[in-house]
């Protein structure tokens, strides 16, 4: 389904980086869900990082909700988010647009559009276009913790820099969205900016790892095979572009494993069926659990930087150097928090709904 | 969609490990494909791996091709495929139908299904689902193969044990195919059976890593967002039991790589644009870029062990201990080698027929 | 998605009239209904008519439940039924198989399946594919009663001869049940009779309608736009063989109306709020208002006759004639009547269930 | 999918009535198709229909192209088109928002969404949404046309009013572009005129037929079961609010004929398989046959008239009377003849590029 993902809760994307707007459309919310402005600014906000370790562009991402929202609440109906492109230089992008950028989408683009596509600032294949998803995933985020179920991440590792794990899930929560860079250990935080200044000097870049909690989500949602959480989830993971790996629990440290540690032993705790420990990631045989759901995202360096790179002009196949001169990001995993959140927000309460019916999420 | 994965070839499963037949059904395969019933035999016979390292259970796996194929050639209508359940040993299950198995889907099989779930053997989330999976999968290998498209795996880590890259493509993918166990390198692969007959001794099972390539695979093959190709096989791999991480290319690797060092820089051999290096692993923007697909998948210890482990009894909530007595399978990585290879062939050929139309995969 | 329809609840149909067998699978069921085998059976029975007025195959359709079924109710994984094929003489139509049947599928099958198809009674394309789709149903059927949900359908018109009406909807339907043919009026049915048997003797085919009613369906079901009841409806009923028209309510009649006696004036019943005519057939804006679902289903005439018709041969596109050999149905509404209420409690269970929840059907 | 339609050329609606705009989005068409804004334009005009019989409400319909346009040509990527709504006189409707209109959505639009709702001018239910998809389908209809497929619809009846069906399909399809009413018959048109302004005097409405063709597509186009083309162009058409009835070919009519005198014998004309009749509507077992396909929709009388009907009031359920007062139309078939080309287009365009691939309507 291309640009449309979720069985009953369903996200549609369009736009392109320098065009006239991007948006995103929400189908199949429930009706009666508070719309709260103020708390997808915020989350726009937070999705564009801070100067010193993001890309210049400042766009003022001023949304504007098109349709589905009636007297401040969600109406049932598709509720459309758009945000008007300003502050484009295309410029930048003319000069180069045959240099495909090494590990960009200019060169995969090109083979799938025949050079019908925009190539200025990667056009549909830009992060820009996470914007209006993530304004989506503020109502969803917001709805669902009235349900009691919240989720958040944080940055678990840049190069040798590892932050701690979760440890009290809802106080860690609790703390993230406050923080300047999403990270359990402002030490380490501190460590992750300077060494993103210092590839920013460069002209480099760098990648990284999100962990990503869901908590209070009930037992029993999700399906055995196709529709697994886990298959639902990477499936919308893997769309946030430069994300290259995503484990749940344990993931491949499982390789390492004998089945008598790995496996997760049951206990009752007041009448309630919980596991001692959560390799599983809160999911078994494709299916929730009831433990917190734990998944980690590996994300890889932006491709495009500014230090010199061999590239072939895609017309004339010959060889040539690029040396990126647009606006970019040293560092994205800090920005794609937020589109993490959100991907993941709308796809349990996709299952939440296609479990409890329609009406569900709604007040 | 559930038991039902595929946009234009789609795959649909049914079946439980005790009842009277599992099968699946592959719908929208071009007309005119030769069906090799002895390839599929060869597929489900190593999808049972060997005595030694697997579970003692030993169906027949004798397959009955129901629809779809007409005078020894697929008809372009859903070709059906059913293997009946034969060395079934319920009796195994019987007693200990209350005692959650850790890590087991039987605990959330039970709060989805409410206790009408066929509970003998893992019914409906036994690994035995995917003997008529690898049938149709034998299939549609054999046909990508006639368009010069390879796919293959090797089991590249058990705990220490780590096997060597995939180093010239086509041979070893050749070689893969007469291996005991999927293994490029014979030394590691007769210590990893070492290490999995101890775990055998010892009631306990292992974990491991599957390196998976599609060699072949033309460029501009896939989607932007939702439907890239690291979004349709992640979520085709994660409805496989037991794997718990999917990573392309660097994968997680990426976390501790600077852009420069990440980026796979382009050239012109004969005419035809390549990356000197394949650290994307074949796809950038969810697009494929002509250069093999690459991925790993993770799979967890399998949970059914012999060793004593602390559980609940589902009914009465009262903790319990369990001493798995059912026939299982110290180690599965290998008997998926087969899986993996299967649901890649139907994933990347669904990519294909939705590029080029539903005849092209015809002869 | 070919061979698969619905969206929580699916089924998808496999199978040639000649091949090995025909089956079908109910995906997305709750856990815990009951599987009425006689139920079943008598379903079955209905579907094949009765020997004076149909096709002299007899097929025992003993049917088979593979899956999904375990201790006499439904587990809630999918369900798959087959059927196997006994009683075929395919001898009949090898001779004639480059003889396209006018306004029979064997053309167009030919232009898309480039002969490779199954040509054998119709292959996929046959009539008798429903069969396992009755048995389905049946199961539907019998759950959605429980829940005070009832559907049947009657023969509304064969040329000049037309049924009365629905009166008191509840007791028509308990009668058309024990019904030979399911007409309301005796005398009627008797007449119909007369006319299919003249028509059998000119070695012709009749067409003809029938009026299908969805009683105790609640309000608030289905989705404006592309989910509508009438949609999804349609959808489904235009699967069926030989079906050329489908109108709800008034229908092709509103032409004729002007709003003010088209429209269904409301007014309150003890509490509840109900409309005076039912010209809308139950449903507005696609959403059902509480009234009864009312609609129509029209049947081309079956085009496998016996008197001779010009042709030509696909092969060498010559011009021939044909007399259809094989055994056939001079009528088929009376048989598909069970199609129809089978198809309809799928349709309508998936669209309760997408607003209900996966547990919604269940006991 | 609720608001989202197609298989792999997929339209999604968003936008009310009286909201700040409506949109629909346009995914999976192929790069490089050129932009027509004065087609579309054109296209819109014909929608409003012309002022003697129509609603006084005279939206500009400036639309607006959000993205998937580059240099004016589709890019392959979403198309997104959106409209402001600037006439809204919501006053009109906040009086009466309890008093449900007979056969209007207001009140199963209450049953679904509990009062949430917008429910101003019809809110999402309006025929007013039509409008972008309208946009849409001109710039498909003009790809198709360089494909030398053509389509078009006119009304066939209206009351005791019938017009010629089509000779020469494509001069008619080429007259019915410049007509003021999509009539054949000009004295008919004129007489469908008068009618329709009496209804109005009366403050009543109309309901009617449109007989729509679709010239030159393919054969081998459509599937088997659930996804034929009667199935996917019913499932698009029910979704335009008004209609009630879909019929193809000789539709309801087959119910009086015999099969010898329905069929549609072959016959070879320059090397091509034609058929002497076209009863089929061009369809045989879901499958285009390559004639020309022929289907007719039926169009309710527009429910809202200035007419005092009976009603009651959802809120205290109490009865009550309802004079409408909004503007609204006496007559919509002629208005919803572009609708029906647009989806039909579209719908078809899918089809073909599930056929063929997703480059197959590019230039």
């Amino acid at each position: 389904m291309k640009n449309t993902f979720g069985n009953n809760l369903s996200v549609t994307l369009f736009g392109e980086s320098h065009g006239n707007a991007i948006g995103a459309i929400l189908d199949g919310i429930a009706p009666g869900i508070s719309v709260n402005q103020d708390n997808i600014a915020k989350m726009l906000e937070m999705r564009k990082g801070f100067s010193e370790i993001s890309t210049p562009r400042r766009e003022p991402d001023k949304f504007e909700i098109l349709s589905g929202v009636f007297g401040g609440k969600t109406t049932g109906t598709p509720l459309c988010i758009v945000i008007k492109n300003e502050d484009t230089c295309s410029k930048d992008y003319s000069l180069t647009k045959d240099l495909a950028r090494p590990s960009h989408a200019d060169f995969t683009a090109n083979q799938k559009y025949h050079g019908f596509e925009d190539y200025r600032g990667g056009g549909h294949f830009s992060g820009r276009i996470t914007a209006p998803l993530v304004a989506l995933g503020s109502i969803v985020l917001d709805a669902l913790q009235k349900k009691g179920i919240y989720i958040g991440s944080h940055i678990s590792k840049v190069g040798e820099l590892e932050d701690r794990s979760f440890a009290d899930f809802k106080t860690d929560l609790d703390q993230l969205k406050t923080k300047k860079i999403a990270v359990l250990d402002n030490e380490i935080g501190d460590k992750m900016i300077e060494k993103i200044k210092h590839a920013k000097q460069d002209g480099d870049s760098l990648g990284g790892v999100l962990e990503t909690v869901v908590l209070g989500c009930p037992s029993g949602v999700g399906e055995p095979w196709f529709d697994s959480v886990e298959s639902m989830l990477s499936h919308a993971l893997f769309s946030v572009p430069a994300v290259k790996g995503v484990e749940f629990g344990a993931g491949f440290d499982f390789a390492n494993m004998v089945g008598s540690v790995a496996n997760d032993s049951f206990k009752t705790i007041n009448g309630k069926i919980v596991t001692e420990t959560n390799n599983s990631g809160g999911i078994n045989g494709g299916i929730t659990n009831g433990m917190p759901i734990v998944f980690k995202t590996a994300f890889r360096p932006t491709p495009t930087i500014s230090k010199r790179q061999d590239t072939v002009n895609i017309k004339t196949k010959e060889n040539a150097v690029i040396e990126a001169k647009g606006r970019h990001d040293p560092f994205i995993v800090h920005r794609a928090k937020v589109v993490v959140d959100s991907i993941t927000a709308i796809t349990i309460a996709d299952m939440l709904i296609t479990r409890f019916g329609t009406d569900w999420l709604g007040e």
